[in-house]
């Protein structure tokens, strides 16, 4: 078992018997579904990428499990190394694709389902640990992408999930059998679930004690009896299905990740994928570390993105003849500092992580969620910096086909050609990607996505500490002369350790 | 001949024989299209209102020339009541229909021919300002929809209109005849233009001396012989064509203005409607006064249409139970403190307008200028709080159809209701509007609409008077005691003229 | 009784027989000493100003009262055009002083006054109103300055009145006489008031039923017995004790308003000088139009300040020789489009304005609360372009003597010159001036001037009607027909009245 | 020659004859003056720090080049690690002091001269790379404080060095000796100039080839002859000549950083302390080198006074007894999100860092400049916004001395305590450090510290690299497959070498 070619990748998706729908339309190979295509060449990408060998040991790695070489995707991150390698990975394929490579959430739950089964068995003796190794070396032997899975509907956001009026807004166990659980519900905003192999559902968020049946990650394939796939609808996707070149934004890879409503119908699952079961007291540290890891990524793969962006905003600048203006330069540097800024706070969040009780590293919090919360402003404004730089006629283009009319063609072209010699086509193109790029949908996920910007904050305002600020104001001000101690991340860096404090 | 009322009004378009293409399709009867149904719509909603004795005087007003009621929208500011009475009525409209209404540009494009014609014939003994106020009068009294048409396609942006490769980058005259002009090229972004009767093309920037050939200001019927109407795609357009009811987000009125491209090919204009020919010297002046009354407009739109947009997002707020959190209502008075800012600008505009020499009325320019320069910030500002409030779901829902599915209506319903007894649907309109309603070419249109940010901070730096600031620091500083004056749109308010400095 | 001239002005203070402290210092004439000296040239200059024929009619203008003329900063505002001509004021002397000219709180306070005492007796039969217009009368005729005193020292933020530990924490009736009261507590933050004839105490929060004490508004001469003048330290003020010429910034007139804490030590107020006295139903009311119309003041003021930063700037950037730097002039001209923002609103906000009960007028509240909104924010940021553009000399220049010095005076002035022949102390003032306007105490008085932005956020958020723009929004999505209303402060502009709503 | 101890530090000082002058008076003995004072006593805490076992590999180090244990402040930088110590040094002596520490311009002066020298005699054969590990071993085997001198007074910012009116505005060789060379000239903005035994002269901007007189790197004792020091006017100091201990704001340990002008007026420097000599090419380099390593710096150093100011201004809000409003709480989130933005950006800097030639590591440049760009935003905002928590008495607030006044100090005393029981100087104590931690001067410092905002846009245009982001553009939208390559700071991640492009 070796790394999936594209191809492979391909043929092993139309293997599958998925229950999926488009819309309104249910869809038996989704692989070939126009809708589908740019997502499925994005994840293609990758193991396309994961092939050649000047990608080798960023693109692929060691499996610290079986020693084979696997795609990072599949990796559990065992160093600070790791972690850098992530988001280098994110940014070199954000750069690659334009577009949301959707295997993060996957990649970043089941480092959760690892570092959180081993502290579960520690405590309870149970044997998560194990059972989730076996499957993550099926997954990385097998190379497959895993879906991650957490978002539920949430009904009422102001009650918990035992408090709803109706009972399966959050995934629940239903059924408990003596092989396995019988799980109900849905998970909403599922990147890349549609052209994925499996789904890890973990908790979407922090439980009571009495919300046991609230408690379950598991793994499901995307096939499995009672599963259902419905693809949303997204900015301008009904262009994909006008068979649109141009028109679509990224053609190849699309603009976003392809996200789509999971539905559980009472899905059985086998005890050999189910890693955590009803130990509520587990569950909020889960998610913690789902979204802490989450969080950083979006200084790489958005950074990458921008670069795109970026690079497409100077390419108008320079048909329009105005590239050399010093405001649009200045207008350009806003960008790269805005975007560079998050990437700087996700390399630095890697390089200060520190190791888990099992080994693996999770990366700075205070810093990740800081990249996160920068990604909500500093996307919309990069798109917005894009439109202005670009101009009007990302409002107002016509269609791709009218540029090939026999009538009105010839006009089409002729004004909106800005020097004789130029490929009017090449105009288009560059603005249909800046329209798509910073449209409605794409922004909407830099907000949400790991977390709304007000999840990042509740989490500052803990890890700030502002007992331990008041505490040096206090010294500094009032000529304490006590030792001072520096922690990042929790850990005491120097200094006497006040941790108890 | 009255009022026209809203069914009057669309006959009246059905009756005109418009070369229209929408899209990639030649279109007979653009009116009854699905594609322009709401822009129409929007107007008719103009009309009706106009019949209505509650919004008398607000909507409709007494010509200055004739005495009878006319629609406001073919009115000359002769006072800054009339200027005051403009932005609240855009405000009214921004509520009612939640969208651009179209209107604008012909009015304020109105009121620019009207008063340079005026200056036009002082100076040159010409006889414009008669023929403007005659066509005026038709256009009053048969209450007729006159597009303004002012983008040039503009080619290379470093290059004025003669040094273009392609001479017909910006409207030219093209022939001089004893009865009249023939004129070539094409105007971008037409607002309306497709719902409209007639079309008023004004120059699109200053221009040389030499370039008198595109100094041409003239009214064009949308039916002429030679022109075409290409109207172009918008953000999620297609969904109109899909009989959406929900989707589009704002199924009566849509999400923009309806703009159309203009392409004048070789449109033979009869002397009695051109209203400026060749006289260069006046060009930018024109430019200028259209682009001011048209900047300080936003502050009345934009303000009325973030109206709609709040209350859809409170509403969003409510259904997901989060209305009283006190983060949630931060930012709901955020959104409101951004554009009412614009809106008291509107007004200080107005209010403090003067007279142009021909009688009529012109805002204060800095203020106008402040008013656009922060819609462009502020209107990007507002529908990034509103994706930040509804959350990620206006990025992933269903398509409208897949509600009523067989198969899967029951979940996609049952996983998006936040409440029992709730209409699931409530939550998806609301959504959906606020998708659409700050979507890209949305938010493009405010960028810019009446002029680029760039394009009113070099008005601002003009007008900032930079030599008379270091004079009041150089006073204060230094201890000079003469008398500063107050200027204000560069009219003496007190103190002694120092204008000759 | 005339217009006084400044030296009758100067006069009139050495003859009152305050007891103020500046500092830690008894100091028996206050008008006299250096501290002092910058805030009484520049109330001098506004006597001045009101001699000068150029300015009658803006800074002069008739009382309604008597039809005699008298300084507009003792006139009630009678219609919009005085409500506008008080902003013009405003920038006016915020150009000539580049300062804070110490005299709106008095104006809007007595503005206050009588509005609310002319609601009161309507309601209650009392005569507070024919008081009150008594003692306006006099100070009209002696042409006085009237101090407003709001701010009570409020102890525990989150404690009423009533509340406190100390019942003093808000200025309140400690006996109640037949021919007066007797009145106890402090005031804070009282802009001007050492240099003043009269302190106008009004309340400073609403106030609940029992809480009739706290229920005061009365007049108080500045030398009245028990009285104390506490004068605040304030950034860089030590340089003034110095006899600096330069390093003050601004040595004429300042660079704030000439704080003073006001101890009021059972002082006894005759009934005819006091306005509310146990109404507490009226001090909610009588605390929103002083806070309303003072909101609104701060885009005038705070504008003509701007214009002299702004040109010290401009100044700085000349003698660098960047003053055609893109870049630069860029930043200047974010500079004026933030300060013109805040204008722009408070003309909209005086033109929009309406008469309360009495007859006088309010300016729109909702505009007003932007303007100060705004101002909390654009004076910060205009500070730090000032900042950004001067360069760092700001933060290192050696103090004014060195200049001088017989041994590093010529190093010192060699090293900070820019060009050969430029006078090297031109460099140095308008750093020291712009150091000195963009300071600690300038920043903090335009962020809490007039209410905190808190403040200004709650009051937005009533007046923004969620509840309407909510039906805004449902109409437009639902297709309700309804004929919508156009509120503007409160009053209907265009529709139906749904003001019971 | 160990470790000095503060007492051993401040009698080092007390034995030089410096000439200083501090504003206009000759001091023989700065160390003892009390405006030195607090920034003597900043340096002694990282001299104590540094006997602390318990920051031993945090304060201290091994010298590579002697092995033997050394200030981190005098350490070549030879690994990622110390790039990431020198950072989290920053932070905890940021958060110890609340100020400048003074230390960083020369420890990032001595790693450019350590780096430059080797390049520059690997290119032309000189000696200058030995001669400076010469110096530097004296320098860190006695434990001394060397204050980098880079700014030059720069005349108009338009010329170059030789273009200027004045040729000494720059610092120049006069004279060149077979022993050395005469240096005349100035530098401004001297940080702890005046309580250091050594500056290290680096040029302060790019040359042309003929401007080799101005470039000189070279060491000179602060009492060498021909040196004078001119201590500079910053906010508020004449506060600490009135014995102040609480106005002062942090009165152990100032403010800012201790800012003098530095006047060379024909000073002799053997050749042994002299490290670039003419050496033109490598001038830019060298300031490039520097400015990088510092411009990082300050997500530390500001990090950690931040925190300081943030837990200040966290206790004036329990103070008033609000801070567990939500409002209050998410501005103070609001405070550290931005801080620890930049903290995050200096660890991803850091660790990011590569090796230069000489085996010392440089950080990755395009973190480095978003590091301080962030920092000329978020140092104002956060001011901004403890001026928003803490309220309007930052502003009015009396001088200390009257607390103790036997009139007036019951009534300043009762005036300003919130809640029975509380010592009402902790509420003064707070907010002077409030007031003076966010003003003029330590703004302008984080605005132009380390250059200019202008200059890190510059740079990061360069590094930004548009011409590969249009080219990843054209790949993703053209369709081009081939392999896209990671570079960060210019070195290759993963992908082919397109370093050539």
């Amino acid at each position: 078992m070796a790394l999936k070619t594209p191809i492979e990748y391909v043929e092993s998706l139309r293997a599958l018997k998925v229950n999926a729908y488009i819309g309104n339309e249910k869809v038996d190979s989704p692989v070939d579904h126009p809708a589908i295509a740019p997502h499925v060449n994005t994840v293609s990408k990758i193991y396309e990428l994961a092939q050649n060998p000047e990608h080798k040991g960023l693109i692929t790695t060691e499996s610290h499990l079986t020693g084979r070489e696997i795609n990072r995707f599949t990796h559990i991150f065992m160093s600070t190394d790791d972690l850098l390698c992530k988001i280098k990975m994110l940014r070199l394929l954000g750069q690659t694709t334009g577009t949301c490579f959707q295997r993060c959430v996957g990649l970043d739950a089941m480092n959760a389902s690892y570092a959180i089964s081993y502290e579960i068995d520690k405590a309870k003796g149970t044997d998560y640990h194990e059972r989730f190794k076996t499957y993550l070396t099926g997954i990385q032997d097998n190379d497959l992408i895993v879906a991650g899975a957490m978002t539920d509907p949430k009904g009422n956001r102001t009650k918990s999930p035992s408090q709803q009026d109706d009972p399966d807004q959050y995934v629940r166990v239903v059924e408990r059998r003596p092989d396995g659980v019988v799980i109900r519900g849905a998970k909403l905003h599922n990147t890349g679930g549609i052209n994925s192999h499996e789904i890890l559902v973990l908790p979407g968020t922090a439980l009571k004690p009495e919300e046991a049946d609230y408690a379950i990650a598991c793994a499901v394939p995307v096939d499995a009896e009672g599963v259902t796939l419905i693809f949303g609808r997204q900015s301008n996707d009904d262009r994909k299905m006008q068979g649109s070149s141009i028109d679509i934004g990224n053609p190849r890879f699309g603009v976003v990740g392809g996200e789509v409503m999971l539905v559980f119908d009472d899905v059985f699952v086998p005890n050999e994928r189910v890693f955590l079961n009803g130990e509520t007291e587990f569950v909020g540290h889960m998610v913690n570390y789902f979204a802490t890891w989450h969080r950083a990524n979006y200084g790489g793969c958005k950074g990458g993105n921008a670069d795109v962006l970026i690079g497409a905003t100077a390419k108008v600048a320079q048909i329009h003849g105005v590239e050399k203006n010093t405001i649009v330069k200045d207008k350009i540097i806003e960008m790269i500092h805005l975007m560079e800024t998050c990437y700087a706070g996700a390399i630095g969040a890697s390089a200060a992580g520190y190791a888990l009780p099992c080994g693996s590293y999770m990366v700075e919090p205070m810093m990740a969620n800081t990249v996160k919360q920068n990604i909500t402003r500093n996307v919309y404004a990069v798109g917005r910096l894009a439109h202005d730089i670009a101009g009007g006629y990302l409002a107002t283009l016509p269609e791709e086909a009218a540029f090939d009319n026999p009538d009105i063609g010839k006009w089409v072209k002729k004004y909106h050609l800005c020097n004789e010699g130029d490929d009017v086509m090449e105009r288009v193109k560059y603005g249909r990607y800046i329209e798509n790029a910073a449209s409605t949908t794409t922004l909407v996920e830099a907000m949400h996505g790991a977390g709304s910007p007000q999840a990042q904050r509740i989490v500052m305002l803990g890890l700030g500490n502002l007992k331990k600020k008041v505490g040096m104001a206090e010294a500094v001000i009032n000529g304490d002369d006590d030792v001072l101690s520096l922690t990042i991340g929790g850990k005491l860096v120097s200094g006497k350790d006040d941790s108890e404090n």
